[in-house]
């Protein structure tokens, strides 16, 4: 969630034109409506939003099965969304070292990301990142989340 | 496709600010890249581009078989792509209807929809409307084509 004092200062860089840099990320399988509403609310933080998308490796690793499209199809329908300026793969090394080379003033996670906030800015701030942690608010969890959408999806498939 | 001297208006009517409304139509039942592609050429047409959504009723009557997204989900996804300046649903009754409604300057078709152009462009004569109509070329309609696509889907959730 946003502070107030925190609304206020992204209000006035955004009147002096200044760059305020967002980073979201997520694996975006099966483009939905609360992916672009997480986005949206990224956006809403500053005025350049840039994507990681995760590589299929990491799908696989993370979540026990492969993503349904692959990791060129999903970057590129993340780039095609109106509030994203930037969509890019996440790197194959350690998984910090593509967010440091974004450089970003705010990031955002995804209301179901596994991530401690705690944890990342520390982790960032030991490699020398200091910025923002903001968690997006979860939208219509019960039917727009990926892992529930598929086994839908696959119902209505299968009839 | 657009002949040169199409081009040239079009490329004349863009510079003097003139609005040029493209209509662009489709189910975009499991967003892909080839709907991307296509509502970015249909935009190329023109600098306004409205998107006539197919109700869940026509798809079923249409297709044969029901969407997997739900129409109020579909156009809302639709709306959110970059090209998309407006997207709303088909209408209930006649299919024309919508069509006269929006009066678009070109209507670009999908390359595998199911509609003769010169029989639409006599159909919408006589009820008034003079436009241009154009065919989308296909992308990589081996890979992005929703019926193809789904059944890979199927495929894999089933593994």
């Amino acid at each position: 969630m946003k502070t107030r004092s925190t609304r206020k200062k992204i209000t006035k860089n955004k009147k002096n034109n200044k760059i305020i840099r967002v980073l979201a990320q997520g694996t975006f399988d099966l483009l939905h409506a609360g992916h672009v509403h997480y986005l949206r609310e990224a956006k809403s933080h500053g005025n350049h939003l840039t994507v990681i998308v995760a590589r299929d490796d990491s799908v696989k690793r993370v979540k026990n099965h492969p993503a349904l499209f692959s990791e060129r199809s999903r970057v590129h329908m993340v780039r095609a969304l109106k509030h994203v300026d930037r969509a890019v793969l996440g790197g194959k090394g350690n998984r910090l070292d593509k967010v440091l080379e974004i450089h970003p003033d705010v990031i955002v996670l995804g209301y179901d990301q596994a991530v401690s906030v705690r944890k990342l800015a520390n982790d960032l701030a030991s490699r020398g990142l200091v910025c923002k942690i903001v968690r997006a608010r979860a939208f219509s969890p019960h039917v727009y989340k990926s892992s529930k959408l598929k086994k839908v999806i696959h119902q209505k498939m299968s009839t």
